[in-house]
């Protein structure tokens, strides 16, 4: 398999820490976001015109792109991934959860601290979105205040998916000291067999 | 079976739709988003702080929301959800896809335009998310220039996930005159057996 990346990028740190746990050997591709290498024709057709990373290439030749689609397929089977219907439905939920209220305002706004600046024109967004990145650890302090995890009973995919911006908010200068579930939670994750950390 | 809904919603009309499909019997609790319904106490413990529609409550009393998820759940087992690993993960992927890239674009330019207006102080964001839908659309058009359906080789969860508020981008101005594939698979949606309109 071929892991195409960017190796900064939360979306793309999740699918190698579950590599990492499922021992799986694959080769990674470094795309320079800056250069604009995953607009490249070429990466856009293997993509389906979606030219974003994280890509997972199969050996037959295939190409998967979005984060949590490739979580699913690399977790089906294993512990990491319920096998279970409701359990598999609530997981999904954390994951679905995680790219419409989370990803767009933790991950957005420790990129545009942290990397790129914020883009012209959009200084507006910036407070709006530490106010929804706060909302979403509220909700996950809620969580973890009954539950150890958010894939089921067990450490597995949602919680991959979402350790993958918050344990790196602070990049965005989120105070993550205000959350002692959401921290103690990540302390259960980095101590998790096979952990891999984000600059690895 | 209960689902809590704001019946305009294309997120809730998404359940809807599959529930049909499939014949289940289940009762509509309509929830009046303008009036706060979706963040009252009782419905936030309920869905474990999201406080959003649509929610499904399962005959066990627990409650499922994120509508993806709750199509996931549903289709488990069912032709509209792929058994096979890869096919399930790339309806997965456009599932994901629709949640990030789409609507966020499509349905809130359609809830401003339509429903609620543009939030003051987010003018700006307008051109931007109208930008980002038609590049949704063009998205959909290259994909069905080769492929009939979302969800694998037949119609199913990523199909009706996308059809919610792809048919009814109208609504925000979305001109799908100019998009010929995305109107030929609308149709193809439309004559699914079972199929049931947004205001049924």
């Amino acid at each position: 398999m071929k892991l195409y990346e960017y190796a900064p990028s939360g979306n793309c740190y999740k699918v190698r820490l579950l590599l990492a746990h499922l021992g799986v050997e694959y080769e990674r591709i470094h795309m320079e976001l800056r250069a604009g290498a995953a607009r490249s024709p070429e990466f856009q057709a293997k993509t389906a015109l979606m030219g974003r990373v994280p890509a997972l290439e199969l050996d037959d030749g295939s190409v998967l792109p979005e984060s949590n689609a490739i979580l699913c397929y690399l977790g089906e089977g294993t512990r990491y991934l319920p096998g279970d219907r409701l359990a598999r439905a609530h997981a999904l939920k954390w994951m679905f959860w995680e790219q419409y209220d989370h990803e767009p305002y933790i991950a957005v706004v420790r990129a545009w601290k942290a990397f790129w600046g914020v883009p012209a024109g959009r200084e507006a967004e910036l407070p709006m979105r530490v106010d929804r990145g706060y909302s979403a650890l509220g909700v996950m302090e809620e969580h973890f205040s009954r539950h150890a995890w958010f894939t089921g009973a067990d450490y597995g995919v949602a919680d991959i998916a979402l350790y993958a911006y918050t344990h790196v908010a602070g990049d965005g200068g989120f105070e993550l000291d205000r959350f002692p579930e959401v921290r103690a939670w990540l302390a259960r994750v980095a101590a998790q067999p096979g952990h891999v950390t984000i600059d690895q």
